[in-house]
């Protein structure tokens, strides 16, 4: 139900229409006749489970040739390990933007970024906001920090008890070491943090992880010292849990922005007033006046962080190179800056605490997602920490692009050129419309 | 850099690695040689642009062909309106998880959900919760509120000014309507909320979208109103946008969970402990106990709500149906419930306010994205209440999942066996993996 | 114990201080031996309770008399139904700042404000700040919004139910009112909003309540409802609750941030800069550039909104006038905004959703804070409104004196020649402290 | 303005009331009139400067009498060092609960709590609660972790600048200790910990405070480490504050939630069923039923952590015992937890990460503060950590009673038979009221 008792009852009587109390009450009944079938779990991906599968469902024929199309069916042993009950692919298209000149501790040089997406207007948008930082001499990237965590939590009769297990925990570090590190290869702990609520207690262990983004990794060596801490601690919780949700996985929260998840990234760049005015057709003043008004607003609407749509560029990015979508909603976060500076150039800068990007491991190594790493020269072991540092350049080049077209009043005419064209009618002219580099 | 000096640096010393403080500085510094190429902005998406960006790229040759394969390009012209600077389609492998049984207001029967995704072990684990909750009956699911937002920003010269304006605004409502329902014939502006900060006056305009996702569609009526204050407003403000950032658009907030965003749902089901003791191996107790201790982790995390991992589900669903995989960021907001009831079963229930889904519009037209919609019997109009009730029961099948692997001690196990196995090597075996219904 | 494990173990060593394990458990252990005494529960203030309480206390003398002084005993019968258990009064000094100049709609004209607090130099910054405001032609202040909530819960057996009672209760709107307005002459119903998660239903009702702060208004209110609805609802709850800590109550949230409880307000002025150079020894520049670091700063640690210490001029003012102390920790949220105008003027605004001030009721009939009022020329009814932005423009002057002092570096140097002089030596010489107006 | 069109129109017609937009735009503007008078900044407490202060005020003789009365006058030397501009005192009434058995790290027995307050019920409510606590042995308190912060901030021309900045900063620690502890006799520097965000830096740090709360110890202390910087730092930031709004000083924050500031404390108690029965005349289900939903509503409302009202003891206590009544602004955060232990006890604990006390120093050495901590056996050195762990168990206590009011029903009747009771009518007789122990 709506928030507003007025909306509230409008919202009831679309709802109605027509309809009775009782006729509704029934739909949402639980219903316990069986279901006409169900789908066997499947790990090996096999043409046979295939067929199965597609027998289940009611599909027209073309959805079924859209999805499993041949070339599909022919890599089928390559997506074994990346998901079960295997029934085709979903395509989606990527566009390419940059070059996108970033001055990294670790990425040098000029990238250009794949973008999977199915929203018109995005890759135009940071198309022009790479190239536009391009001009400008490219941005400076930091990668600030980096670690991965996974946090247990047990819980004890008393907070005596969650006393002494903490005494206890806090002189075990190299065991829990030496436990974690037996199972994995890139794995090294770096940290224990430690939560206590009443007689709960959550250990937040921290890893870096190699150039794998790592969830998986962190979870087996935290089972390790999980295990290790059940044989041996000399008071035993009531119950304890491998993962307690005190980690942040796949969730935006204060604390990776407080510390870090994954990575953490700044980037910056300075632009003198002509490319502001040539590339995104305003003012660095009128830029920095939107920056104050959203920057407030982002407070006013109680985001974590201020910024305007880093989910726009990572979410094309993680999908199109293999990482993990999921975590797009962690990754969402953090504080972009607009100033003008005493010389009256623009000052704008993206800090980004939980990049969850990895080279190696997850989707990284199917076909088209390798080929869009390959793209930006990020292939493989070496390239994680490049890969973030592009990243936050890539959210810097969006909401430059994003804060020029409100400024400049082109916003919504970008978006209706490009998006409501049909495709069976002419595509939008170019000239029509003002993304223009 | 990182929170604790300590770690700072050790984080530091990792960093240089043998390279001086200069060598580093240098490599962060702006670069201003010409780029050895750009991206020309395209629109429409031709053979000879295709070709044109592909030179751009030092690529391997499979690359090129995993991206733009024969089909890929066959199909260019769908992508039309999607991308732009296209260079071929991603391919991300779809597992299939079902029946899952929603008694909604919208959504009524056994749904088969298509899930896109590279993370292993993510689709049997929502198949497995889908059964367990069809088992029990299917999961009751309401659609509580919709409403899409665009906020526009004025500035004033101060207070007075501000009042001013505001008191017209609040007579226009009718006008403003008309402006922004003359450019839509889906979407209607059901209302306007109002922020003061200082001299500056935030409007937040509320749409109904039809079955579209809608954020165009609000943009472009948004944009009307907007017009409409520019030529006839009694006092001028001294800049204005037609977005400030208080919509909380790509970015989980305090606002869309304390009203709506997109579609407010909440889901339910009540699972006999037999239920619960065959399929997920644990007990309704030992499953509150989890999430009473998760409860708090998410609180003391900082996030907005608390819930596990509803992004997981979320993101598979919107990539494999051509929702805005972007959205993500704002959709995986919300609370999930578990308790024991007084008869000893357990009760479960997610809510989530901020649900940005669509069955027309958007990515929705796109061949493999169709064919995923088509497996849920979602295509077209009047469809997207009912896909809002099918997230919400997959966001719960997944809760219920996930916490029955962590209470029976059993999460990282079943990662394991499923991301560890190689493809070149044997598939892990059936048995191996204790994520059984 | 703490965040990172390096500082625990540093903790423990500071801990145990030569104690073993066993001496720390057995402190902590429940001890069941009788309490050597217990105080009675007196509602009324009579000399032979407080007699009977002092007994029970092992306190010098000069402590009872410094709090059951004389006075404080002819006084009592006035504390009778501000506190139970009386054994005295505490003496809070009181400094004057002023005149604070405020263009209120309701608030009109010079104010004196008197300020209880220990801390020194908040009065002088607090003054400085108030004459600053005065001396460009006092602050413009808005009355945004007012509302008091309460928010009882109810429990139902499933979604199917509540969806029922959610129904009915939105019928009921009328007869709602009628229960809740026959409870008190002063307390109006004005809005009703719904909050559903799973089977539980939160109904927030929101009331004015005439110049009194009213939380005991809108309880006895709410309670009449929740009365009616026991009687009437045609499902019954499991349970309810009149109230479900949903309303905000004692606390910050971004609820009251996102709409108001209590008064929401807003005041801002406008200082040439020669006035910002002659008063605060800075320029409207550097105060802007203290606003945007201190602003992303707010973000970066997580609070609700963004200011300085609105708490300091509230806490001081609510002691004083016999405002509830408590609701401080809900008060003291909101935005604060400061740039420098195209005519290089400073702006500076505030914005407080959760001002929690009235004008009768509650505290405001002591003796002594009745006088503090008396001083604001806010006794009685017709006065809350005004107090509300009273309250407002203090916290813009004390943002602008704090500010100016960190930009001008006189900031520890004015605590320190206050704080650090020592009753019995000399007073700080007034020329040595740089918060000169 | 309101959130809601519809509410915000109601809202201006009860601001007009007949009067014009010109009219309320005249009250709102900037009025140039000199003042009539000004309160001259006053360090010393002089008779003759009181008497100047009066002067200026237009009040009712009886107020002056009420503020200054021969007994303040005669104390008039010992509020020098807290208050300038002095007028008086104001005289809040002192209630008196306890015992409260507290088996602390540092706290050890049964504590008599003085609680200064104008809120009826609240001490009667929070005596009920600790009580029961006595009755049941005693709360468990475990002081978790202490720590007072300030954060200045550097802004740089870059992050290069930035970067070399840093990496000096992490070399000098101990340098920055040495200039610290110069200023102070007990503070002791013991972490930074740094933010990086764009080219802004902020370094955040941490002092112990020996049993001073330290607001200001803390501030001279890094006053010294900033003159320190600014005397050597190899790179000279643009501008630069000793505090930069990031250490969370009087507003809760994500971030003390997080770590820590000032002193973090946990307490918990056990409590047998027929205990919570004869005391608070409900079960321990119906608690933890309580405790669920309100848990969530605190969830949903958007507040940092989850309780119900920290706030009412914490403000009662801090304004008796001399500390800081602004800082319950940040100290009112935690998690408060209830639920059935498998025995069918009811556990309860609550965690305060942010307690703002101290022994010595602020308004701890007036006379009727001394009075209070005198009661509570906890004056000057040695006894701040004790003081923490009381105010946790005064916390739990006042938890537990009002929730037991709320399960019982008795919430609203406790209320109304104190507040509504007028002094000069017959007080409340005893057995009206249901808050019985």
């Amino acid at each position: 139900m709506p928030t507003d008792y007025r909306r509230a009852r409008l919202f009831l009587d679309r709802l109605f229409q027509g309809r009775s109390l009782d006729e509704l009450g029934h739909r949402l009944k639980p219903k316990h006749h069986a279901p006409s079938g169900k789908v066997l779990r499947a790990f090996r991906s096999t043409l046979d489970g295939l067929e199965q599968r597609w027998q289940l469902l009611a599909t027209r024929p073309e959805s079924r040739a859209a999805l499993a199309d041949p070339e599909t069916l022919r890599q089928m042993p390559s997506y074994q390990c990346s998901v079960e009950n295997f029934i085709g692919t979903v395509k989606l298209p990527v566009g390419l933007a940059g070059p996108l000149r970033v001055n990294g501790l670790f990425a040098q040089g000029d990238f250009f970024v794949p973008l999977a997406t199915t929203e018109a207007a995005l890759v135009v948008s940071y198309n022009r906001g790479a190239q536009l930082i391009t001009e400008a001499g490219g941005c400076t990237a930091l990668l600030l920090n980096e670690g991965m965590t996974r946090a247990p939590g047990f819980a004890f009769a008393n907070l005596r008890e969650a006393g002494r297990f903490l005494v206890w925990a806090l002189s075990q570090l190299e065991e829990f070491r030496q436990q974690a590190e037996a199972t994995t290869r890139h794995g090294k702990l770096i940290d224990m943090r430690i939560m206590v609520e009443g007689n709960h207690v959550y250990l937040n262990f921290e890893f870096t992880t190699g150039d794998a983004c790592g969830q998986n990794m962190v979870t087996f060596a935290t089972e390790a010292i999980c295990r290790y801490i059940d044989a041996h601690a000399p008071v035993r919780p009531q119950y304890s849990f491998v993962e307690a949700n005190l980690s942040g996985d796949k969730k935006a929260s204060a604390q990776s922005f407080l510390s870090v998840r994954g990575k953490k990234v700044t980037a910056e760049v300075i632009l003198p007033p002509d490319l502001v005015g040539s590339c995104l057709h305003t003012t660095p003043e009128q830029m920095a006046n939107y920056w104050r008004m959203s920057a407030i607003g982002g407070v006013l609407s109680g985001t974590l962080g201020v910024h305007g749509h880093y989910a726009n560029g990572l979410a094309a990015l993680y999908v199109a190179c293999g990482q993990d979508a999921a975590c797009v909603a962690e990754s969402a976060v953090g504080v972009t800056r607009l100033e003008v500076t005493s010389e009256g150039d623009l000052y704008a800068a993206v800090t980004l605490p939980n990049l969850m990007v990895g080279t190696v491991g997850g989707g990284t190594g199917l076909p088209s997602q390798q080929a869009c790493l390959d793209i930006l020269g990020l292939t493989g072991p070496g390239k994680a920490a490049a890969l973030a540092e592009v990243c936050a350049g890539l959210c810097l080049a969006g909401e430059l692009s994003i804060i020029g077209s409100l400024c400049a009043g082109d916003f919504a005419h970008a978006h209706r050129c490009l998006a409501r064209a049909k495709p069976a009618r002419q595509p939008p002219p170019e000239a029509a419309c003002l993304l223009t580099v």
